[in-house]
C-alpha cells in the first residue's frame, strides 16, 4: 500500500484523509505466492491489479489452463505507459502476447480459449457454448452493475432496493444452471464459473461485511455452487487475504469521490466503462 | 401493419391516435422476398421482427453463410408462446435449432460460427478474433445506447450532446479498423461488419431523416466502410424499404410511452434489456 505519512502519498480517493483505507497495490495470501511464481519475464503478460474482479477472471483462466505467463501488478490509478500502449483507456485486465495486446476480461477469456492450450473452459458442443455465453452476458449486464449499485448505495431505501434486485438476478442465473451441479454446467469448472467466481468471492468478502449480504441458504443449489467455486484450485491461488478486499472496497462502500471509473459510471446511470 | 380502423386495433405506443405511425409487422422490399424464400418449415428457425436491428444481425449472418433456415416474423409486443418457450423475456432475435433455443444477437452470431457451416465471419487467427470481439463489445456498449439516446432526445441541447458523443464513439471504431479496408478487417466481410451493419442502415434511414445525421464525409475511411456495408449482398437482401424504418422508428423519435423495453431502459439510465 502507499505510505500514508503525508498527503502527497495518499490516493486521490482518500480525499486527504489518511485514516481512510485505499486499494491494495500488492496481492496477499495465496495470490501473492502465485504472483511471485509468475514474476519472471514471459511472452504472455497479464497486466492486473490485485483487488480487481475483472483481472481475477483472466488470472483464474490462466491458472486453470496452467499456461506460462507473467503477472504484472499495475497501480491502475497511476497508469503506466506500458499499459497505455496496449489499452488507451488504461483499464485492466490487459494481456500482452508478444508485440500484440488486448483488453476486456470476457474478450481475453475467449482469446485464451482460442489458443487451444491447456484445459478448455468452453465445452465443444455449440449449444453449451451458446448457453455459456448467454449467461456470461447476464452476469456482465445484470449482476455486476447491481453489485456496485448495492455497494455504493448510501441510503437504506436504496440498499434494500438493490439487494432485492441483485438477489433476483442471481436467482435467475442459478435457475439456469445444471440442476445437479455443483458447477454451472455440471461437475466441470467452465466459463460461467470463472465469469462469476470473482463476484462470489466479493459477495462474501465485501458485500457481507459492508452490507450484511447473507450466507447462501444451507442445502440450496446456490450454496453448492458457491462452495464448489471457493474450493476450486485456480480460484484459491488467485485470491488474496480478506483484509485486501475489505480495505480495497471501503471507498466503494462509502461511495467516496474519485473511487474509480466503474463507480462513476454506476453513479451516473451509465454502462460500465 | 395492424389495421387502424378502431382503437382496439392500434398498438399501445400509438396512445389511441391512429395518425401516429407504428412498427411494421412484415418486411418489405428485398427483405420481404428473402423472408418468403425462407418461409418453409426448417429445423433452424430465426424468430425475428422485420424492423429490429438485433434481428438484422442474425439474419445477415444466416444469409452470409447461406444456411438453410426458416424466418418467422414475430410481433414482439404481442409475444407468442412459441417465442416465450425459448426466451422467457420474449425478446427477439431468438433461434430455435431442433428442440433447443437461445437468444441475444451476439451470442447467436457466435453460435452460428460454432456450427462451422458456410462462410465464417470470425477469422481463424486468435488475435483477429479477439480484435473482432473487442470492437463488437464497443459497438454494443458505447455506440448502440447512444444511437437510442440521440434518437429519443427531445431537446436540442440533448440532441447536440448525444450527436457529439455518438460521433466520437463511431470515430473510435473507425480508427480501430484496417486502414485500407474497405471493411473492418480489410477486404472480407466479417463479424464486426455484421455487428455494425444494422446501425449503418439506421443512421441513414432513421437518424438522417429524424435528426439530420450527416452523410459520411466523401473520401473518408468511414464513407468507404459505409458504402461497402451497404453494397454487401447479405445486408441488401435483409433490408426492407425506407418507409418501413421511417414508420417503425417514429415512436422512438417522439419518445412516446410504451415504445419498447430498449426505449424504457435508455430513458431510465439503465443498460439495454
Amino acid at each position: 500500500m502507499a505510505t500514508q505519512n503525508g498527503n502527497k502519498d495518499l490516493d486521490i480517493n482518500q480525499g486527504g484523509d489518511a485514516t481512510k483505507k485505499t486499494y491494495h497495490k500488492q496481492a496477499t495470501g495465496l495470490a501473492a505466492k502465485t504472483a511471485e511464481r509468475h514474476s519472471a519475464e514471459n511472452d504472455l503478460k497479464l497486466y492486473g491489479s490485485c483487488f480487481c474482479p475483472f483481472v481475477h477472471r483472466v488470472w483464474i483462466s490462466l491458472e486453470h489452463k496452467k499456461l506460462e505467463y507473467e503477472y504484472v501488478e499495475v497501480d491502475v490509478y497511476r497508469k503506466p505507459k506500458l499499459l497505455l500502449d496496449i489499452n488507451p483507456r488504461g483499464l485492466v485486465p490487459a494481456l500482452r502476447h508478444g508485440d500484440w495486446g488486448c483488453y476486456e476480461s470476457t474478450v481475453l477469456m475467449e482469446y485464451l480459449e482460442d489458443l487451444h492450450e491447456g484445459k478448455p473452459l468452453l465445452p465443444s458442443d455449440p449449444k453449451l457454448r451458446a448457453r455459456s455465453r448467454l449467461w456470461s452476458d447476464h452476469i456482465n449486464r445484470h449482476i455486476i452493475p447491481l453489485f456496485y449499485h448495492y455497494l455504493q448505495a448510501q441510503t437504506l431505501d436504496n440498499q434494500t432496493k438493490y439487494a432485492g434486485e441483485l438477489t433476483e438476478q442471481i436467482a435467475k442465473l442459478v435457475s439456469a444452471a445444471d440442476t445437479t451441479g455443483p458447477l454451472f454446467l455440471g461437475k466441470d469448472f467452465t466459463f460461467v464459473d470463472v465469469q462469476m467466481a470473482p463476484w462470489v468471492i466479493r459477495l462474501e468478502k465485501v458485500l457481507k461485511p459492508y452490507r450484511g449480504w447473507p450466507d447462501p441458504e444451507p442445502g440450496s443449489r446456490w450454496e453448492r455452487w458457491v462452495r464448489a467455486i471457493e474450493a476450486n484450485e485456480a480460484v484459491k491461488v488467485t485470491t488474496s487475504g480478506d483484509e485486501l478486499y475489505l480495505d480495497s472496497y471501503e471507498r466503494y462502500a462509502e461511495n467516496r469521490p474519485n473511487t474509480s471509473l466503474v463507480q462513476a459510471a454506476v453513479n451516473g446511470g451509465k454502462g460500465l466503462p
